[in-house]
This record gives C-alpha cells, structure tokens and sequence, in this order.
C-alpha cells in the first residue's frame, strides 16, 4: 500500500483554499517551501562544509537527542523502516524472532508486512483493538517476546488514544521484570506532553529505543529519528544503511526538518489546546459527534450522520463556495450512514480561530444534508 | 559503512575552488541547487495537482520507461535498495535463494551484506576482480542461481569496465538457457552509449530487470529508477513500500531528477569524448598512467609515483594556490609508493578545456613532487 493522497481533482479544490484545516500535503506550495528552506540556509548560515562532513546532521541528532533524555539519535528519511530496524535490532539482542504490538499497529496495516517479509520477525497482538495498550495486557500475555512496539498516541484506537504516564510506567515495570525491551512508534509524541503531564525525556526514558517524525505535526517534507543509548543507534546507523533509509544523502530532507521542528516546537501544546476549543464548540453544536470530548493530542474524531459519498462533494461545494477545505478524508463509521473524519490542527489551523473551524464543519454539514 | 565524504576542511577548500574536476557533493551549493529547482518548477508548470495525484512521478516515470524500452519503471530514493529489491523478486520467482555477482559488487562492499541480512539471500561470486563478467563465467557456473546481478559500467574491476554487446548479447544467451534472470546495476549506464555503440533500449533489453541513477553522471539530489516488465515493477513498488524507498513522499527528489537529468542527458557522450580527450593529453605526459587508455566511459584511473597522504597534501596545496580541486579521493595502488584516483568528467568538468584539466594535474604532480 502507498500513502493517502488526494486526486488530481481534490488537490486543485484544495490549492484553491485559503481556509484549510486538516493534514496538508508537502507537495503543496512546493516552490515556497524551498525557498523558505534557502532563506534558512541563510539565516542560519548552515556552511556547506559542515553539511558535507556531517557535522549539521550531527547537530541535529545532538539537540534531539537532549531534548528525549536519550544518549544518541539518527536522522532516517523513513519512519516505517526505522520502527521495523529497531525491532530487528531487538530481535539479535535477544535472539527471538516474536516481538509484540496493538492490533492496530502501522507496521501491520501500511507496510506490506515488511517486519515479516524483510526481517523475518513473527508478530503478536498485544491488547484490544479498540484502547490503547495497558499494562495489564503485557501482564497476561502469554507468548515470549523481543520487544513490543508501543505507538504514543495510539492513532487508530477511535480517539481515546492515550495512556497515562502512570500506565506507561508499569507498562515499564513490567517489560523489565519480564526481559522484554520497549520500543516508541513516537511520530506524533510531540503533541502528547499536554495529556501525559510531562516532558518528552520523561516518556522516552520509559522505552529502550524510540522513533519520532518531522513530518505530520511538525510538517516536514519528511525524516525521523531512531533515539536511544548510543549502542542501539549504532546498531541502527548499519542497518539504515541496509535498508537504504540513510538520512546522509538528503541534504534538503535534513534542512526542512530542522528549519520545520525549530517553527513548530513552541507550538505543540498549542495545537492540542485549539484542537480542545474546537472539539468543545463543535460537541456543543448538534450536527456531529465529537470523540473524544476532550481530545488527548490535537487531533480528534468528528461523525456525521451522512454517507461518506455525500460529505465528498459536500466538501467539494464547501470549497468551491467558500475556499474552505476541511478535513483529510472521510471514513465510512461503524454505525450504518455515518462517516467520520480527523480534526487535525496544526500549523495552519492554528492560525485559524477555533469557532471559525467549527462555523466551517457546521456549513459542511449543511452543504451535505441539502444534497 | 556510510557513503564517501570529505572532511569539513577538505570541503571548505573544494568549496573555494572554481575550477573543479571530479564527483561535486549533493551539499555543495544546496541554496542555489533549491532556487534552480524553483524556478525548473515555474518554467515548466508543474502543478501541485499533478504532483499530489503522483502523475508528474508517473510521467517520469513513463519518459524513462520508453527511453530504456521497458514497460513500466518505479521512481526509488535508493539504488542499493533497488537492486537488492531486484535480487528478491527474482529470488522470490524462481524459489531459489542463491544469486550471482562480481566479486567486486557493491552489493558486497558498501551495503553492509543487505542481501543476506535483510533479504536472506546467498551470494555466489562470478567472474573474476580484474575484468567485467564475461558469458563464459556464466557458461563454467557450477551453482543454480535465480539472477546475475551485472554492474555496467564494472567501476571497481581497474578501468576497462565495460564487455562489449557482443559479450553482453552472448551472456543473454546463456542467461535464457540456463533460465537465470538478469539484473542490471546500471546507476552509471548513462555514459556506457559511445562505448558499447548503441541506444539505452538495445542494452536494457538484455536485461530482465534495471536499476538506473539520477545522482551521480546526471548531478541530482537522489532518486533512480527501477525498470522492467509491469509485473517486475508492481511487485517493486511493494518492496519498495516494505523497505521504507518509495519515491512518494519525496517530490523535491523527484523533481530535482527531473531537471538534472533534462540538463545532462544531451550531455552524456559528451562527458565520454571529453574524458578520452583528457586522457590522451595525461598519456602523452610523463608524470602519471592512464588507465585504460582510451576510457570505456566518462571516468578512468590515473596513477601517480606518489604516497597517499602526499597527494592529498599537494591536493590542499594546490586548492590554496591556485583554486584548483581535482580528484574526488586518492587510493593507495598496488605498485609501492603509487597512489590512483578516479578523474571523472560531469557538468562541471565539460565546462573546462581538457588541455586545462591536464595542466592542473601536471601542477599537482609537481606540488606532490616538490612536497
């Protein structure tokens, strides 16, 4: 499977807003964005000898890596092949090919199995589909394993996507009682500090190795980094290698990422607390339902009681009408005649007032019923 | 391993040098680089539309694929990935785990032994290190193999790097007979066309699968092509997806491909007659051999009488004295007391006289001699 994206049509419609809310796609406004990127090169006067030599890429690895609590970190261009590498890094350490994760695992569903027909690891479920991981999941699970993969927040659980950190911690005090290594699938960590009350190093310091993207909330072109003790990002340095993943030959991939993550830091508990005002207009409002009433990151789930097919063009008129493009996608609900869809705020939503997020979804919704 | 670099010192004397002869770093003028690539987007209206739908990578991919008669390629941000890919779907085909390659492989030297440790495959080494794979090695091979892997050009067998069509057609042949698939690692292919007398199709269709590069020769970010029948490439795209390479998330690759290789391609036979012409100018001195001596490509081998560590230090001297940088590296020889480096022509080295290339090399041979 390959990434979400929009048609041809859906992303003229969307170019055409200047109203957006929901993930935007970094292709758009392609041109824009390597300027911005030159300009920073500029400010930052970032010299091509040290991009040659690695010392930026290092840079980079050394603030990350301050900024978790951990000893090494290393820029990777992909986040599927960096969680699937550490894995495996676990796998040799412990010389067993099972490794745990939720049922709804992003290694599971968008990645062809790559855990299992790359690296020949076995994979059980740990905990239900429809709540984060627990603790008490680990306690009874049965099966020996390497590691098990603990995504934070736990996207596709329906909305309720956090633990807290109390759980998170006996999470920890029994993966060490029991052998088995952590590993955080942190893409989004950085809008989870508000929810868990306290600082990233403080999470991570839970996990034996983490990984944590530049794209999505910090809106990168794209990268990553695989975090932990400087001999598991060794170990991870060779088999990026193997992998292709490298982020050594990316120069412009690396900038973006640092340009992007110094724009967005001061603003990751702000995107969860506009993402709270909307969801708390909108869950005041009667046309949607909002899961869960307060959002645990800054993103949230909104159901109408409309057909995924209707909503598609309602958005399509909402955006003809009023340039306003909102949301990513729509899914067909569990109950029959709904969809739903993620309210994600970030960057450009956040410079959007909270009740005129909501006053768009209304109009949406209107839009879609009178069809 | 990680891929070559120079030094931050090094670098900043490459970087203060106008005159500059060798492979020229994908960091080098990066600022530049992204305002080309912008202003490539504005000339040639490329749409965000378009690129979010994936159909300006599509007709990318499209333009190589006719120019290489194949049916279908994939765009990929790692070449090494790629061929490993390559290696496993042939694997996978056939049942077999056992492939062919040169002892002198890349897939064995700088990719931390991928095709074993990520994708279980046994290498088995045809030919021999001094000379490019010849049919009757395949014609003597006692083991079963599902594929040859055969680099064209053979950079690493001593400079007579390319067989002949002949050759190439003979091994075909044999290759059809013994139902063994053939796999091209052709990052450098481009510049094989004066050598070998042909178009780009008439050697590709040799082959049952292709790896193409836009780094190198054609000066790009990254990114290739992996090419073959349609069926080879859909099952390349999932792989590509399972290995964390897809192309997809990386339009600013993509298109700096693009324009790269719009730039080059007319290009490519020259780089060839150009480094003949340097060649026969630095055979004709005394202070070097030239290696073969009429170059089968854009790249040939120049040794000097000289240690390593005095021709790097004549190198500096020479950046410093007269802004010249030649050679991307300098190796130790087999012959005591000789060192070798690679001269290679590219867009950067077309544009200076090969009269001009020779006498910058003389200089450093005496700077080394004088030392």
């Amino acid at each position: 499977m390959t990434i979400f994206r929009y048609s041809a049509e859906d992303a003229q419609l969307h170019e055409q807003c200047s109203f957006r809310v929901g993930i935007i796609p970094n292709t758009l406004n392609l041109g824009s964005r390597l300027h911005e990127i030159q300009q920073w090169i500029d400010a930052n006067d970032i010299k091509f000898a040290d991009l040659e030599s690695g010392a930026t890429q290092k840079s980079f690895e050394a603030r990350i890596a301050a900024l978790l609590g951990v000893e090494d970190c290393l820029f990777v261009i992909s986040g599927a092949a960096a969680c699937q590498i550490a894995v495996r890094i676990w796998a040799a350490q412990s010389g067993k090919r099972e490794f745990g994760m939720h049922a709804t695992s992003h290694m599971e569903f968008h990645e062809d199995k790559s855990y299992s027909m790359l690296h020949a690891l076995r994979a059980v479920w740990v905990g239900s589909y429809d709540r984060p991981l627990s603790s008490s999941d680990l306690e009874v699970l049965a099966d020996e394993i390497s590691c098990l993969v603990v995504e934070l927040p736990c996207r596709h659980v329906g909305g309720n996507v956090l633990p807290t950190m109390e759980e998170i911690r006996a999470l920890r005090q029994i993966a060490l009682t029991r052998q088995i290594k952590l590993h955080l699938d942190g893409a989004r960590l950085w809008v989870c500090r508000p929810q868990l009350q306290t600082n990233f190093a403080d999470v991570v310091n839970c996990f034996d190795s983490s990984y944590v993207s530049f794209s999505k909330e910090v809106g990168a072109m794209g990268g990553g980094m695989l975090a932990g003790s400087r001999k598991f990002v060794t170990s991870g340095r060779v088999w990026a290698n193997r992998q292709g993943i490298a982020g050594d030959r990316h120069p412009a991939v690396l900038l973006d990422a640092m340009r992007c993550f110094e724009g967005t830091f001061m603003n990751f508990d702000n995107f969860v607390m506009h993402a709270r005002e909307v969801a708390r207009l909108l869950k005041a409002s009667t046309f949607c339902l909002v899961v869960p009433e307060i959002p645990n990151t800054n993103m949230f789930r909104a159901y109408f009681p409309v057909s995924v097919g209707r909503m598609m063009a309602a958005r399509a008129r909402l955006a003809l009408q009023a340039k306003q493009w909102v949301g990513t996608w729509f899914a067909a609900a569990d109950m029959p005649e709904y969809c739903y869809t993620e309210i994600v705020i970030s960057l450009d939503a956040l410079r959007l007032e909270p009740q005129a997020i909501a006053d768009a979804f209304r109009r949406l919704s209107q839009i879609a019923d009178e069809a």
